[in-house]
């Protein structure tokens, strides 16, 4: 029943199914791999996936960098906070928000591209990569692979375009590490909020919505216990780490450094 | 064989499938509907597959508004340039980038949260529901449903808001049509750029990129005379919709506009 896993509710039931809402309910980040690892079969296939999602305009403002080598493998991991499963996964996807290919084009061209200086030309950069990464994850998936995301790629992001090569307006938006999964791995399908936390009917109603954040920090607590994570529920985790900009592991520079990297938020 | 559909491309095979990997492969935009509603329990599993996707630090920062009343998807679609399937969808799902949760979280325990301020936190908020949005498109799919992504809903984002009552620090960043595709829609699956223009090995290579570009617009043309959609490539189209801020269709503003939403691009 995987939908009661995912509320940590045992009263949760859905109505409808298909194997594909199944294989998303299961969802778990994956942080332990396996020997075995990822054919280049494999990833053109997640890529085919990737490319099959929405993005807007079909301006297809990303790309990605297929990552093996042991030693970038290492200094990627060092930059990103250190996560030692950056380093053991067999692959590591770094999906890149890629204005460059525009701007290369504008250039060959010789015209102007002037809305590619537009922080929102910046957010659909980030918006179409996170929606072709989403449909790589389920179909790594469907294939018996697991991932997990590296937000903490941002924590460098002028580091990790040097060390990959990144043309001028393009940045790493995320890691995607890849592998099959350590079935010893101690986690599981983490709770999220109810649903009615996070649905509004119509128009967003915020007293309604927040009344079940207190029962949720309650179920998470008892996950986070099950699965000897550290004590607490999820209220307490938010403020820990929105804090301020010493709880963003050096994250409050991207502004800056998209600027440095040719990505300007007009 | 969805996959050289998706390239355009009769020469392109995959070496490994799964049913998911043929849905995605399939996917397609769908902008007209058959009369037939959508309904909650379908609604429900689309909001389970969506928090079953990844989110940074658990944070969970977004919501979602589900729309059905005429009058309200009417002045939706007016402001999202007129776009008519805004208002015959029979569900527009508007989705939230919402820091508004966790800022009335700190406003109750009295605490701050500063990071919320910068445009890291921003784009968290726009990339963790692209990654939920995207699963809601992949279980839609599955379920027989057909959808599309409305970007233009950031056109007015400051009438989106008053509209559907959002709370400070909480941006409508897309919309999201679902119906029953209208089976008579000529429409096809769009083909995106060869992989070779996507992909790279350990690091970015432009040049060896760049060259399959050209390869491209020749399939694309083809694509949308087959379609009866305006002629040509994919270049041109990039060049135009990019061209400067007359192109974005008062876009150019959402820095400004996010602003005055309380979602700070510090």
């Amino acid at each position: 029943m995987p939908v009661t896993h995912r509320y940590g509710d045992d009263s949760v039931t859905l109505k409808v199914r298909s194997d594909v809402l199944d294989l998303q309910l299961a969802h778990r980040s994956v942080r332990r791999f396996a020997p075995a690892g990822v054919s280049d079969d494999q990833l053109e296939a997640l890529v085919a996936a990737a490319q099959s999602a929405p993005t807007s305009s079909n301006l297809q403002p990303w790309s990605v960098v297929v990552v093996r080598d042991p030693e970038r493998k290492a200094r990627l991991a060092a930059w990103a906070a250190g996560q030692r499963f950056v380093e053991e996964a067999p692959v590591l996807l770094v999906w890149v928000a890629d204005l460059g290919r525009a701007r290369r084009l504008a250039e060959r061209a010789g015209v102007a591209v002037d809305a590619a200086d537009y922080l929102e030309t910046t957010i659909i950069g980030f918006v179409d990569t996170a929606l072709a990464a989403q449909n790589a994850v389920v179909a790594a998936e469907s294939l018996g692979l697991g991932t997990v995301f590296v937000g903490a790629i941002r924590n460098h992001p002028d580091r990790v375009a040097a060390e990959l090569g990144l043309p001028p307006h393009a940045v790493a938006a995320f890691g995607l590490a890849v592998g099959v999964p350590d079935p010893t791995e101690n986690a599981g399908v983490k709770p999220r909020l109810p649903q009615a936390a996070v649905v509004h009917q119509e128009t967003y109603d915020a007293a309604a919505a927040d009344a079940h954040i207190a029962s949720y920090d309650d179920r998470l607590a008892a996950y986070n216990q099950r699965h000897g994570m550290p004590a607490g529920g999820w209220s307490g985790r938010v403020l820990t780490r929105l804090a301020g900009p010493q709880s963003m592991a050096g994250r409050h520079r991207l502004r800056e450094l998209l600027d440095d990297l040719g990505l300007p938020s007009r």
